[in-house]
């Protein structure tokens, strides 16, 4: 086993110009993580120095950013829902991990060496007859921790800056976004089926957050080995890189060996929920022949990784046996992994879908542990030109079917979207999944507005998901530039991550979060009045702005220089503008 | 001076997979530059082999793509327009430069060694009395040599392919494409304005182009050095760099020494148009000193840049004295860099900007070269909190009034838009350009969405680039990664030319037009039939691609794997896809 705290240098620690801080609760004991970017002062005439206030903004990095936090990968997380759990007394611990497949990977000493240590010999589950799900509480008006925590969360304190910075008038499609969030609000929104809180009762360590239209976008990053490459301590460093640069979830999407030993260590390190496909795992568990799956494999697959604590799982569950011949005339087939294994499963089997016949039966298990579903779309386009056909929208009906069955459950559910759009048909996804899946959380990859970038699909996919997320997408899922080409490497990853993050943060900005507002204001600021050292801080990525200014002014006098190296001292118009002001003032 | 044709590897020569090829034209002897893209044959079942015909695409590159061509930067590129100008018939040789400033420089020995070796001394000029510009023989029914150029070079030889690529049903906002542009659209866009093809009679290297809203969206690259760095070698590279990755037109805004000599270097070299804003050098003659500027020196600069061969002026005439007290209140003030000097001018003497007074002159220069003007939006916003702000849109009424000026004198125009804009204001910015400037092109620079992503806001203007595009701007101007931070290195221009070319295609995809289609057609079809080389070479940037895929598979055999890194052999979703339909075949 490699050592697992051999991290690469900047993994963890502060982010720069940045402090970690706690907000309290004021309904329950909860400590809130937030950001705080401290400002320098203005300088103005005759030297005089005006304050300018912190900016505090939202948190993904967890304890990893958090000095007074040692790091030990060996140990896990801080467990700080287990409280919140425990107090509700609706779950109990198993004797022992009720899989077959979890027993046995226990049970094999020849894997000690690869397990982590401290691993859940007795994952939870919602007592007899009770459901265990933030949406049963949300519908029985009941304010969880978790829902204080993600409220807290979402305002990143705006309530206490000037209310100047709210003013910016959005164009939210639909939205409802409440001046200010309240437990409550995030209880309806659970309740209605708008938002999820994916909270795995044996995920502990995760930090609550909400995923819905009338909240912040939100960015998944998707990491896991493949057949091709593999390590564990390489997969954990990648979550913890994927953290640091904002990812609000993570897909763990591994299909290579040891991948339920690798989602173990992944799961007790990650403060943000995971989300997997089990069906990889279980096609994995019949050597590859996908006419060897079956429910029952997959059944225990999915019970094996809810008592891991996978927050969601990704169920291609639309796909039924009669789409099938609706994809024979596209450009590109089936373009999702689990689409094409369901795909053949059916024809080869001449019959419907396992995971569509057992939906209810998938839901009982879900609203055990609250695992949330996340209704996979196996028929998504693969390209420009099969995008919005009759497949995709006869699948995403279906998807609407299984959303009213997963809440009958009390089962939390987003649903999946595309992939390959063209520009013009982006606002048509989003209208028709608010109208099959009403107005569950829409989860899409990208999408791509074309498809002849290959290198570039990180742009790409940034374009389509800026703008779907403006009409009302409430999580993206990243694309990296090796997409169709390769797998990701460590700097991929964070580029994937800080792309989608300001393409999310775009699509809040044009929705009138003032929290969004604030941020661009504050670094508008910034920039006009030279603060360099406050630009970089209040950047998405810190480093690479500053490493890219260094690049030709390095001298730390020119973090104060009133021009940068682009149009140089005398052709600054920032400069200029600032003199002209001040010409403006004097007479 | 450095060896010019010492440029670094890579820079010319044929596109990989590429061949160039030359259309004829049926009017006038045109050769239309285009690069074709040859395909391999698809495997079919039992190894049979069926061909793909082979995709031509628009090829900005020049003569420096054409193996057949020896490329020498010291002799410059053929005057292919030489001839059709010569043969108007309405054009004089002068005896010398007319500006007092080009002549000086002829005379001064010495710069001997800086100077372009075949320099223009007997600049080309209208007779008196007659107008030389594309829009005075357009609005006369006169159809030119560079009209059927552009015609021929818009369709991409579509007409040749099967119909079934025109069948992209777009969405384009009021733009009226047609299914295969003549000669007589493009006389009748021009007519009209709502179309400019620049091209200046002292630029007879230049290969025509078209930019309105009826047609391809182009790109621009921004090159040029600054007084913080400089090279004529260096800039001259850039340009053939920015050429080969599909640069539409180049500005050079150099700043710094010899800028004269400099653009003598680029447009001798330079088969696409370029363009500069005369304010900057103006400005260097009176050393700097804003107040000294006046209305002599920059007319004198006009006219020596329009003797090199400048295709287009950016001229901030539309920012008026009374707009300056409009800006008091934003949060960045004037970033324009133009509108900044106009401005403290405006303030420094208490009068109106002398480019709007002599605007009508200004327009008479012009008119006698074939120089277009594109009206520099001196007043756009500088950050999200600026958008659509009233100092904005009262720039934009006064550029309305000048447009419709400048066509008087038959002069072509471009209109310059902003900038910094939220996704929910883009609309109305375009919106407000074809209300009050009568449909003349927009040329927009980004506009970035959100301010928090320094480093990434070639990202950031891309994704309000394609949405603005799409919308009906007709140019983007590039921004690299490197902006607000620094000065672009080459693989910035190249990595910034390429973001804005997927930018402008998505466009126009989403549009509607039947050539974008096909080449993301094509690319898909590689895909699903695993032709991995033809995957790369109709990519915008073949190298990246192949050098992604060959990080993880560089073996030669995996360029016709029915895999890739990404997923891995066993659940690949494409070939499982393929394998699904040789089963349901057999049934």
């Amino acid at each position: 086993m490699d050592d697992m705290n051999r991290m690469s240098a900047g993994s963890t620690g502060a982010l720069p110009g940045s402090e970690k801080v706690y907000v309290a609760g004021e309904l329950f004991d909860v400590r809130v993580p937030m950001r705080r970017i401290a400002l320098s002062p203005t300088r103005g005439e005759g030297g005089a120095l005006a304050g300018n206030e912190a900016v505090v903004v939202y948190d993904t990095s967890g304890p990893y950013t958090d000095p007074s936090h040692a790091v030990d990968l060996n140990k896990g997380l801080p467990r700080i829902r287990e409280g919140w759990i425990e107090g509700r007394g609706d779950t109990l611990r198993l004797e022992a991990p009720s899989s077959a497949y979890g027993r046995a990977r226990l049970e094999d000493a020849s894997l000690d060496a690869l397990r982590f240590e401290h691993v859940n010999r007795q994952p939870r589950v919602a007592a007899p007859g009770r459901r265990a799900t933030q949406m049963h509480y949300a519908r029985r008006g009941m304010v969880t921790p978790e829902m204080e925590f993600v409220a807290i969360r979402e305002n990143q304190l705006i309530d206490r800056v000037r209310e100047e910075f709210a003013r910016e008038r959005g164009e939210p499609f639909g939205a409802r976004l409440p001046a200010l969030v309240t437990p409550e609000f995030v209880r309806a929104e659970v309740a209605a089926g708008r938002a999820i809180i994916p909270a795995n009762v044996n995920h502990p360590e995760s930090e609550p957050m909400v995923i819905g239209r009338n909240f912040l976008v939100k960015v998944n990053a998707n990491i896991g080995n493949s057949p091709v490459t593999s390590s564990i301590a390489a997969e954990v460093e990648k979550a913890v890189w994927a953290f640091r640069w904002g990812a609000d979830t993570i897909m763990d999407l591994s299909t290579g060996r040891n991948i339920h030993e690798t989602r173990e260590w992944i799961i007790r390190n990650s403060p943000v929920p995971v989300g997997t496909v089990p069906l990889y795992q279980a096609l994995e568990k019949v050597k590859g022949r996908v006419e060897d799956l079956s429910w029952e494999v997959y059944r225990d697959t999915l019970v094996e990784q809810a008592e891991q604590g996978v927050d969601y799982f990704t169920i291609h569950a639309g796909l039924r046996w009669h789409h099938v011949p609706l994809t024979a005339r596209r450009l590109t087939g089936i373009v999702s992994r689990g689409g094409a294994i369901m795909a053949h499963w059916c024809v080869t089997h001449e019959r419907e879908s396992f995971l569509f016949t057992r939906f209810e039966e998938i839901c009982e298990i879900l609203a055990r542990y609250d695992a949330g579903v996340s209704l996979g779309d196996g028929l998504r386009p693969g390209c420009i030109a099969d995008a919005n056909d009759e497949a995709q929208m006869a699948e995403l009906k279906t998807l609407g079917e299984l959303t009213r069955a997963a809440w009958r459950h009390d089962v939390q559910v987003m649903v999946e979207g595309p992939g390959h759009v063209p520009m013009q048909k982006i606002r048509e996804n989003m209208e028709e999944e608010l109208l099959h899946c009403d107005e569950a959380p829409f989860y899409t990859l990208g999408p791509l507005v074309t498809d002849i970038a290959p290198g570039y699909d990180h742009i790409t996919s940034a374009i389509g998901g800026a703008m779907i997320a403006w009409h009302g997408t409430s999580m993206l899922c990243y694309v990296t530039r090796k997409e169709h080409l390769g797998l990701p490497d460590r700097e991929d990853v964070k580029e994937g991550v800080v792309t989608f993050k300001l393409a999310a943060h775009a699509a809040d900005l044009a929705k009138g979060h003032p929290t969004a507002y604030l941020r661009d204001w504050a670094m508008s600021k910034a920039r006009f009045e030279f603060r360099w050292l406050d630009q970089f801080h209040l950047a998405l990525d810190s480093e690479t702005a500053t490493r890219f200014h260094d690049q030709t002014l390095p001298a730390e006098g020119f973090k104060e220089a009133h021009f940068c190296s682009m149009c140089g001292e005398h052709f600054c118009s920032m400069r200029a503008s600032e003199k002209l002001r001040q010409k403006m003032k004097g007479r």
